[in-house]
This record gives C-alpha cells, sequence and structure tokens, in this order.
C-alpha cells in the first residue's frame, strides 16, 4: 500500500465503502444480476433491493416462487453484511411468509443490522410490495471468513 | 365425477396420487423449470429433486447464491408437502449453510415428512453433492389451504 | 354482557386491556413466577420482564442454561402477544444466543410484535444484560386460537 | 499425561466416553436437576432425557410454559453435542410446539446429530408424552469452543 492510498483509506467514510462494496458485488454477482434486482441504497450494515416478480418465478400455485423472495432477502442481508468490506458469508436463515407475491409485483426487501460482534453478525431483513404490504420476514446468520472484497478499500 | 373415475379413485394408491401431483405441479411451475430442476422421485411426504448449478446461479463470491441452495430444497419442501393432493403453502422455513456449492455442482434435495397432523407439517429437506457433501439442512413448515391440485385424483 | 359494562369497554384503552391481563397472566403463570421474573411494562403488542439468573438456573458450564434465557424471552413474547386480550398460543421460536448470562446477572427482555394479521404474529425480544450487553435474540411466531384471558375486558 | 491413562485412553471407546463426560455434566447442572429431569441413555451424538411436568411449570393458560419444553430440548442437545468430550454450547435453537404438554405428563426427549464437522454440529430434539404423542420438534447449531470436560477421558 502506497501513501496516497493510505491517506485515502484514512478518509473514506463507512458509507463511502458500502456503496464500492456494493457496486463490486453487484458486478460479480451473476444470480442478483439475473433476477433483476437493483440495489436502491447501501449504507454500513443496511441494504434496500428491489425486484420485478416476472412469470418465470412463478411456482405450481400461480404466486411467487418461495425461492425468489428468500434469494431477494438473502441478496439483501449479502449487501448488508459485507458492507464493511470484509468477505462474510450466510450461516444460517429463517423466513416467514406472510403474504403471497404476484406477477408484476414490484418487491423491496430493506434488510437491517441487529448485532455484530467478531465474526458474528444478525441482520433483520423485510420484503414488502410497493404498496407496503409485508410479503416475507427474514434473519440472517452471517460470519466473517475473510479478507477486503474491494482490495483497496478500508475495512470499516 | 363418473362412476368410472369414482372407482379408479378408491383403487389410486396414495403413491399413484403423489406422483400425478407432481407431474401437474411441475407443469405450471415455471420457476422449478427455469432452473433447470429435475423432479427424480416423489412419494407421499417425499420428495427428491436435482439441480446443477449454472454460471448465472453464482454469488459475489463466486459460489452458489444461497437463494439458489434454498430455492431447490423449497421446491422439494412443495412437492413433499403437495403429494397428498390437498393445496399446501409454506409458512416458515430455517436452512443453515454448511460448505458452499460450486458451478457445475450437481445438488441433489431429498426431503422428507417429520409431522403432519391436520392443516400443518414440518419437513426436512438435506441437500448435498452427488458426492454426498452436505451443503445445507433446511426445515420447512406447512401449512395446508386447499383443496385438490388434480381434480380427479383422490385427496390422500 | 349488562349496560354499565358495555360502557366501560368502549372506555378501556388497548394501553389498559394489555396491563389488565398482564396482571391476570401473572397471576396464572406458574412458571413466570417460579423464575422470579417481574412484569416491569407491558402495552398492545409490547412487553419487557426482568428475571436475576438465580444459582439453580446455571447449566453444565457454569453459565445461564439457555433454557432459563428462552423462558424468559418467551414469556416476555406471551405477555406481549396475549396483550390484546384473545388467547394466544407459541407456535415456533427460533433464539440466537450471543453472549453467555452468569448468576447473579439482571436479564431484562423487551418484546415488540413485528407483524399481526388475523390469528398470526411475529414477535421479536432482546434479552439484555443491566449494562446492556445482548445475550439472546428471540423471534416468536404466534397463533391465536380463542376467546378473551380478562372476561370482563375488550377484545383489542 | 502418564502412560497408564494413555493406554486407558486408547482403550475407553466412544460410548464410554459420552457416559462419562454426561454423568460429569449432570452432576454440575444445576438447571436440569432443578427440573427433575432424567438422563435415560447417551451415546456419541445422542442422548434421551425424561421430564415430568409440574405444577411450578405451568404458563398462564395451564399447560406446560414452552420454556420448559425448550429446556428439556436444550438440555437432551447440550448432552448430545458434548458427548465427544470437547466444550461445546448452543449457537440458535429453533422449536416448533405441535401439542401442548399438561401437568402430570411425562415428557421424552430424543436428540441426534444431523451434521458434525470442525466445530459446528447440527442437532434434532424430538420431544414426546410417554403414550407417544409429539409435543414439540427442536434444532439446535452447535459451536465447540473449548478442551475436554472430563480431564482424564480421550476426546472422541
Amino acid at each position: 500500500m502506497n501513501d496516497s492510498q493510505s491517506s485515502k483509506d484514512v478518509q473514506e467514510t463507512a458509507s463511502d465503502t458500502a456503496r464500492r462494496v456494493a457496486e463490486w458485488m453487484y458486478e460479480n454477482d451473476a444470480a442478483t444480476q439475473a433476477f433483476g434486482m437493483r440495489v436502491e441504497h447501501v449504507a454500513p450494515g443496511y441494504a434496500r433491493l428491489r425486484m420485478t416478480v416476472r412469470p418465470d418465478m412463478l411456482n405450481g400455485h400461480g404466486t411467487c416462487h418461495g425461492g425468489m423472495i428468500f434469494t431477494l432477502a438473502d441478496s439483501a442481508f449479502a449487501f448488508a453484511c459485507n458492507s464493511g468490506n470484509a468477505l462474510t458469508v450466510a450461516q444460517s436463515c429463517d423466513i416467514d411468509f406472510v403474504n403471497p407475491a404476484r406477477e408484476g409485483d414490484d418487491l423491496i426487501a430493506t434488510c437491517e443490522e441487529r448485532y455484530h460482534r467478531g465474526r458474528s453478525g444478525i441482520y433483520d431483513t423485510v420484503v414488502k410490495t410497493a404498496d407496503d404490504t409485508p410479503v416475507a420476514f427474514f434473519r440472517g446468520k452471517s460470519r466473517t471468513i475473510g479478507g477486503p472484497l474491494v482490495e483497496d478499500a478500508p475495512r470499516q
């Protein structure tokens, strides 16, 4: 690390790092892109993603497959728990489905950190439709297993 | 319902019904098809599905997105908990990720009923690679909310 | 129901009902009393309970038994989800233990409603020590199965 | 460690170690004793415990407090996940309550290891009444954090 980079690290805020990590993750995350998810906002320990329910996301009952709702919630969790620029993965997740989502629905997943200490974290994602109807409540538990995702950004 | 159909119903075993429901569900389940899942075996309260990890299923860490693993486990759960020909949905699910899956891995999800009474059920899905490495342990809780999926098959 | 009672019902606020239900529940809840729990505050969809870790609550590792921490969190959940004066029970609960509790620790469990519609609810309890160290994060899912707990109070 | 001890270690089976660890744990576990739990059987990755529902274990609805059912399931989990003689604690637990338990019921909790690798494990406990009615399904995730519980027994 050279001097100019070091001084840049010091100046970069946690919010800036969260945004840079999110950009890097999104570019490299084929699944999140394949589902047409948009990262609307990221901040330290926080992420909000949006996904429109497509015909190929419906299950045999004609509603959005629970796996697609989970994937959206889990992606929001991934962006939130990696926002500090340390490689972090999901250990376990719980999801409660409270209302079905339908084709064309715009789903918004908002993830917030509940707890973080050392390598362990707990994050809650709520998935709602655009008219604010709750679809699912998700809780993810994370484990930090590695170093920086964006090499020239600080670990926050 | 005519007489011949009625007598057919009586003769149809729970295993036959499970297979017919699975065929009907698969034909109508766009998401399960879109992921290239194959239904390998269904029986009353049981389903085994297979899915190959594609490049568009990878996350920003280069491993299979947890949402894809969940979706496979959840589809196996759906086939198992609907096998009695009564419309049944997921209420809540827990998943533990124990090993990453990689591009090209053949994932096999095996779901078994643990408990069933009235409208409520508990099902366990294990996801493994073809060489028997466990990838995820999933527990789904179901709620029966409606009538038959296949109109001319009995409710088992 | 006579006229004076009816008019009383109309005037009773949801907060008053929550308190009356909590008093009734506490008087009838042998387990919550046996653990020395104190109900510090109740409100609609909310409860805060306190319990001091006693020597007979320790496990084989010399720390507070996870079952005691769960019991405190679950009691807070029970007071919160019954606060509307309709008999409600726990369907399922998840708990994450993040720090051990020790003999003499004063544990405070705060439960808040996350979601409620019809007969189903989702409630989050956080258990902390008196110096604000998180001990456990608990999520409970409730199901309303019956009528009023306090006969002469309204269902809120 | 002297020679005679070393040769003893080699000869001691995993089943013998599980029993010795269980005896040690039970003697030191005030909570498990206070609830009158009996350890009926232990083996590597396995434990079966029994508890009779006492009047002081009832909740405000007159049935066994969910916390007591959890505590029994959690104790069975503790005996099972420590059976290899390495200090192991619960990280998180999920429980589903499927039938109420009543005063005088003899509850039997049977815990089995589902997965174990390195420091992480997944264990399932089923709690039933003596007449085989399921009361609760519990899944515990463990983390090994230390050395032997019984100093002169091997780590299995």
